[in-house]
Formats: structure tokens, C-alpha cells, sequence
């Protein structure tokens, strides 16, 4: 990571898999942020985390339930008090949920818990963050990290392009259509912050090694994070509206 | 319309708009359809539509509120005792809502709404009358209109790809990603159902002068679904979990 290029960053769903990896390898980046905040829904459930936070003064845990507005707005405040006039950097939105279900298990209500978390929450988290986002944009010229972005984490299992061949084994209806709804949410903040200098795009992880993503993954949560991370530090206008992987290449919608 | 081809055929949300179009062309074709099945919410407030089957005794009304499991699930029994042993052939998945909301004025509620009709729904009509399908895909060969198939209404609006340049200006938060979500589904459903012989694809109807589209759009409800049905009437395996338009043409994803 370029020095200075990282200055503020939060990450949702930051408790455990690929949001604790996140904050975690930024916090002991030789180049760390100045501010890390590492929101989760309950974070005192998660000793990681705090355990982070007290190696590291410039980690910051702040309670955030993405699916709730009240607790979106609550912590807006509080991320205010923390960024100051310097507003806020990069949003990462990686809080999201996945459940297993073909079209003979899918039910309605996986269907819309899903879209809820996955879709629905990333766009009203970016929303109220915008303000901070803005200010910080504000700041600098350019396009990138060093500025301000929004980052979904998405999946390839939502591009609408690559479902058949091997994607085809990925039976998920639930999680694919959510993270297509993901990606067209992308493009949409992208189309409506990129005059503000903001840049939006979907970063795909790779098939990891989590709670998520099961022990017959490709990859370590490590080799994940570490990739995106390289990823993100390169960031520039022509990734804008983009839809890349942990390794850079850039994917079919 | 080639003779024959046509068999059975139920429309979603026919009670108005494009669906009323589908089912009225269908109905005054000279090689129409010997079942049509129009279903809507709420079939009695739709004078049109009972005037069709006044006119047409091969016009069937069936009561269908695509948000409610229980109403598929009636829907599906009077169905089965319409076309009986032959299946169905063709089933359009129309109904659809749409907010114009921008992201200063989109709520979650109306993305949870237009996720529901516009996403899930097509889901569970598709996966409730599947047996039909199946039962009417056992009796022919190929693939196309004439043995079996779902055809999702979606929209260009839908198209991740496309979101830039002219798009741009459709803002459109909650129609977008539930747009974007149904072409998934389309996808999901074409890997699921293709080895049944059941061809999936999304259909973009144009921009036409409806209640949903307003009276600025491109095109009449007559030039949208003439065009549609001139599609329909060609499909083959090639257009198998394809995206077109009302004209025929590939979209991109």
C-alpha cells in the first residue's frame, strides 16, 4: 500500500470472515490508515475485534446493524465525531448473509431477508454516509481511495453474464439475485457520485474460506483480503462504476 | 403467428397495461392461442378484460395476486383444471410495479415492495407452475413457445451494463435493482429448467405509453406488444436464457 494513500476507512460487518481480515491486515499495514472504523452488529461478540482495537489505538468499533435505519443514522454520529472536518474516506459495505437454497429449498422470506442485507442496506448506509463521504471528497482531487469510494463487496455469483458452466453448480437464488441487485446499485451511486468525486464499485473476493463460504473454498481469508486490499490501493477513475476481483481483473456484469 | 404454435398461454397482471395488450392480441389473433389464461389481482375492477371473455370463450379470468403464496396456489388448481392433461405452455410473467425514486427520495420499503412483486414473485409463479410446464414440455421436442416456456417482462432499466449515457437519466433505484435481480432469475431458472426443455428468457417490452411508463415513452402498447409476440413466435434454443427486446435484438446484461 502507497504511504498517505489510506486515511480514513470503515468497514461493515467487521465481527468475523473477510470484514475482521479487513481491518485487521489495514490496522498492522506498515501504510495504516489513520482511522479504521470496525463496525458490526453486536461487536461485543466478537474478541477479534476488540482484542484489534486495543493492539491498535487507531481502530475504532462502533455498533452498526445495517438493516436498521435507526442504527445506520446512530452511527453516523458517532463516525462524525471520529472523521471530524476531514469527513470519511472509504465505506467498505462487506456486511451481508448467504444462505444455501436451490429452487427446491428457496422460500420467499430468504428471498427478501437476503435482498434486505445484501442490497437494500449497502445503498441506505451509502446514503447517510454520503454527507462525510462528500466532505472528504471535497478535499482532494482525483479519483481513488486517497479521495473518497464506496465499495460493495459483491460476488461473481452475481453477475448475470458467467451463471452457466461451472457457475451453474453455485445453486443460490437467493444470494445471486441479491448480488446482481448489488452490482445495479453500484452502477447507479456511481452515476449519481462520480461529479462528486466519489467512486463506486462491486470487488468480488474470491470463494473464501469462511463461516460463508465453507471449508472447500479457493482461498485463505488472508490471500483474499491481501489481494483486495492491493486492489483497492490502486483505484483510480477508470475503476469507476467497475466490477473487479481480489486480483484486479475486471468481471462481466 | 405461425398456426399451431400458440397452445396455451397465461399472462400475470393482465388486467391493464402490456398485459391486457398481450392478452387481447393473442385473443384476436387468427391463430389464436386455444387457451389463453389472464390473470390479475383483482380481475372484477378490469372492464376490458371481461369484455375480452365475453368475446372469446378461449379467454380464461383467473384470480392472481402474484405477492401471495396462498393466491398462487388457488390460481394453480383452477389452471390445472382448465388445461388439464396438456399442461401449460407458456407462462409470461408481467405483473410488475414501479416507483420513480431517485436516491434523494427511495426508502427501503419501496425496494423491499419492488423487490417483491418484480423479483420474487416471478419466482414462485414460475416455481408453483412448474409441474404444468413440465407436464406440457413432455409432450413435444425442441425448444420455443410451442412446447414450453417462462418468459420474464423485464426491462432494459435492468441491464447492469447499461446503465451509463442515456440510461442515466431513468433514475430509478427500487425498479432498477428488482429488474436487475428478475434477470438473474431468468438466469437461475434457464440453468435449472433447460434439461426439462423449458426455455427461459427476459423480454424488454420497449418504452411504451402505459400507466407505468407515462405518456412521454417511445412507444404505443400496440407497437410494444406486437413486437413482443413476433419474438415469442420465434424463440428457439438459441434464445435459451437470452435478454431481448421487443424487436428482437440481444441486450447486454
Amino acid at each position: 500500500m502507497s504511504s498517505g494513500l489510506w486515511k480514513s476507512v470503515l468497514v461493515t460487518g467487521s465481527s468475523r470472515g473477510i470484514g475482521l481480515q479487513l481491518v485487521t491486515e489495514l490496522a498492522r499495514s506498515c501504510n495504516r490508515p489513520g482511522i479504521i472504523i470496525a463496525t458490526a452488529r453486536d461487536p461485543t461478540t466478537s474478541t477479534d475485534l476488540q482484542e484489534l482495537s486495543k493492539t491498535y489505538p487507531g481502530v475504532h468499533i462502533v455498533k452498526l446493524d445495517v438493516d436498521s435505519q435507526q442504527s445506520i443514522s446512530s452511527a453516523l454520529e458517532e463516525v462524525q465525531s471520529i472523521v471530524g472536518n476531514k469527513g470519511l474516506n472509504c465505506l467498505i459495505n462487506n456486511a451481508a448473509i448467504g444462505f444455501s437454497m436451490d429452487l427446491n429449498t428457496v422460500t420467499p422470506e430468504a428471498m427478501m431477508k437476503t435482498f434486505q442485507t445484501n442490497s437494500v442496506s449497502p445503498l441506505f448506509v451509502s446514503k447517510t454516509f454520503l454527507p462525510l463521504l462528500q466532505t472528504a471528497a471535497a478535499q482532494s482531487s482525483g479519483m481513488g481511495i486517497h479521495r473518497a469510494a464506496v465499495i460493495n463487496i459483491s460476488s461473481i455469483l452475481g453477475s448475470v453474464e458467467w451463471t452457466w458452466g461451472e457457475s451453474a453448480n453455485f445453486k443460490n437464488y437467493a444470494y445471486r439475485t441479491s448480488k446482481a441487485a448489488l452490482n445495479m446499485l453500484t452502477r447507479c451511486l456511481a452515476v449519481d457520485l462520480g461529479s462528486d468525486g466519489i467512486l463506486c464499485m462491486s470487488l468480488h473476493p474470491g470463494w473464501v474460506k469462511t463461516d460463508m463460504g465453507g471449508p472447500h473454498a479457493d482461498l485463505t481469508v488472508e490471500e483474499s483480503v491481501s489481494g483486495m486490499l492491493s486492489v483497492l490501493s490502486s483505484l483510480t477513475e477508470y475503476d469507476h462504476g467497475g466490477f473487479k476481483d481480489y486480483r484486479g481483473q475486471n468481471l462481466p456484469w
